[in-house]
């Protein structure tokens, strides 16, 4: 056995050891330990930035360009939404334990089901540090062992957080192996990790498209992922246009890097010339390039023609690509075609046309009148999220504490036998 | 790309179009199309008969045993079986469409999800030709397409199924590309088929553990499955002794060749001396062989020594392991350690150690006072299932209609932005 691979399965091995500890705490343990891990990074505020500065010199020293510096960054502010962001998981539910539907049946049983927690799950990430925190607080409240395996650009700052989870759970008599974050640089440690279902029930990567796919392609273990969000809104004939614009301009504009920001407009046709040019010329205002159809530049002077490719792109940039479409049927059929599946709106009055986008929509968010901006775990009541899962299996959508979950059943008997 | 590709790849196109159709239909439509699919097969019994007579030839010319040639075997008590499968499916709440947990957000958005088909489901099973109508009729009225590729020895007998399948849906005005009966032989079509994420979003193996570990080993689309049953019951110290013989030898016997089926039993201690000797008579009495630890050889004098290998065997014959434990703890961490994570029961009167038991094992099925044999969709509620998931993402333990659904998120809005 390679020495990299005796390390993993080391790791796995605790991990699993672990699950079975923290898969029967108390949610009141479950809590002290967050906050005994935000008290201890409270303490240690020194110690992160000072582990984090080493890691920006040795970036910068790398040539890292300026976006990846500014993600791999702890500063006051970021750690205060590191310690918001603990105290906010310990005050969420727990889901942990909870049953639900339980019947009795015509033999006589009572059959319900016990949400419990997957086990270990491992998490792959890039260079924000403070993913380190944020997703080990999910994983310790969902009752998971967790192994985290950061981007070893960050890897000093990792660790110092590392430090302050260690010292927390003991704080919390919790066993340390409860969290455990990879020390070593090794590209074949994240090998290892998605290659080990003995010790590891399901992997969530966190980063860009290319981690994501890599990942996948490469697992041997359940993968939670989302690729990429390109979000759709369509303006139906029978749109209020007011709330059309306001929803359309909020949905690109109002923050132009995430997975849930608009990148594709549909217009129907029958109020194309009414509302496109108004349409475009607060876009203009906002800086946003218009790749249109030929329709749309036939309407908007300052659009530039979209290619095929266009209607398949994730810009995370303030390019929207636009086309006009006959009806909703066609609507219907050209997003399930090129969405990624995250997120899609419809702008409409019309009843029956709502129902049917909201039906026949293929995405794991599906809203009437309102901005794809919305699709987030805090605004969906979930709490913190671990991801968006673009899967249509077991998590779809913000996936929260309860998507780190599973249900088994539970039957209750007095001696009963099957006759 | 090689001729089966090909085959596979316009199979798998087909069936992604066809899963639009059948999203969007009507219980009512799904339903007609269920009872239409009985008619036929009602109308088509000396055709289903004589192509079976056709496998079953070539079967025993080819030499195959008698246990597979039983399961190969239709009988018009099977083809019986068969019509109630599918009206009864067709007396199921459709899963489709319904919305759960609406609720208003602060930012006055309203949130829920609503339940969705999985989109194109690929079934692999082994001999049993019936098993084409059950899967067809599950996946049909969950709303997915189904590619279907059964045993090669029942190729004569699926077909003839398939022909009623084709003939039910057209009947219904749906296309018949919602369900497909692979008709080629070919090894390497399965391997297209759990190959094709683009075509397929999931395969459900059906048959022994060799088909389902090379399956799960080798899909690049995420699978359903379940691997074996080394079900467990723990009688405890607090057991009433009455239940517990009701319960141990009900759970062995009732019919010992399923998955749910009893194959080890841990006995506490502190009563083993008052109940083993006892449920050891009875157990001759049925003809089972007790495989024992040492301190269940010192009081069972019929029982032969268990080996290591004993506690991870799933039987499925007469043959039970049979341990004495100290205690709950023990209990609990021989079951999580050699349990395939099917069904574990536990006979006891003590509340505490009741909720331990139910909170602590990690199986799909938890059961308290009951035999394991209750672990099936029928005794669950659920009505026919097309399997029982090992698994813990996504689906665990009986998988009926819901298991073969997802939910994505909706939001409704009256043109709520995002501040």
């Amino acid at each position: 056995m390679t020495d990299i691979k005796q390390y993993m399965q080391d790791i796995g091995a605790r991990a699993r050891a672990a699950s079975a500890t923290i898969a029967k705490a108390s949610s009141g343990q479950k809590n002290a330990a967050l906050l005994a891990i935000a008290a201890q990074i409270e303490a240690s505020r020194d110690a992160l930035l000072a582990g984090n500065a080493l890691d920006m010199a040795a970036g910068r020293e790398k040539g890292l360009d300026a976006a990846l510096l500014d993600r791999l960054e702890l500063t006051a502010g970021r750690i205060d939404g590191m310690l918001e962001g603990l105290r906010q998981v310990a005050t969420l539910d727990d889901p942990v334990g909870a049953i639900s539907e339980l019947k009795p049946r015509p033999s006589g049983i009572q059959v319900g089901r016990m949400r419990v927690p997957l086990g270990v799950i491992g998490i792959i990430y890039e260079s924000r540090p403070n993913v380190t925190c944020e997703a080990a607080s999910l994983c310790l409240k969902s009752g998971n062992a967790t192994i985290l395996r950061g981007g070893s650009e960050a890897l000093h700052s990792n660790q110092a957080i590392a430090a302050c989870i260690t010292a927390g759970l003991a704080d919390a008599g919790l066993p340390s192996d409860v969290v455990q974050v990879l020390d070593r640089r090794d590209r074949e440690a994240v090998g290892e990790l998605i290659t080990m279902p003995e010790f590891v029930d399901v992997i969530v990567p966190r980063g860009g498209k290319g981690l994501i796919e890599r990942i996948s392609r490469d697992a041997r273990v359940p993968v939670i992922k989302h690729l990429d969000g390109n979000c759709h809104l369509y303006i139906e004939s029978a749109a209020d246009l007011d709330k059309a614009q306001r929803v359309a301009i909020n949905a690109k504009t109002q923050r132009v890097g995430t997975c849930c920001t608009l990148e594709s407009l549909l217009v129907d046709e029958a109020i194309a010339a009414q509302t496109l040019p108004r349409l475009a010329a607060e876009f203009a205002e906002h800086g946003v390039e218009l790749r249109g159809c030929p329709a749309t530049l036939a309407l908007v002077a300052a659009a530039v023609p979209a290619t095929d490719a266009d209607w398949g792109e994730e810009y995370l940039a303030p390019i929207l690509s636009v086309k006009i479409v006959a009806d909703l049927d066609e609507a219907i059929a050209h997003i399930n075609r090129y969405s990624s599946g995250h997120t899609e709106s419809i702008v409409t009055e019309d009843y029956t046309k709502a129902q049917r986008f909201l039906r026949e929509v293929d995405s794991s968010s599906v809203m009437i009148n309102a901005s794809t901006r919305f699709a987030d775990g805090f605004e969906y009541g979930l709490g913190a999220e671990i991801g968006i899962s673009t899967d249509k299996l077991h998590a779809r959508g913000p996936v929260g504490l309860e998507g780190l979950t599973s249900q088994k059943y539970i039957v209750l008997g007095d001696g009963h036998i099957r006759t």
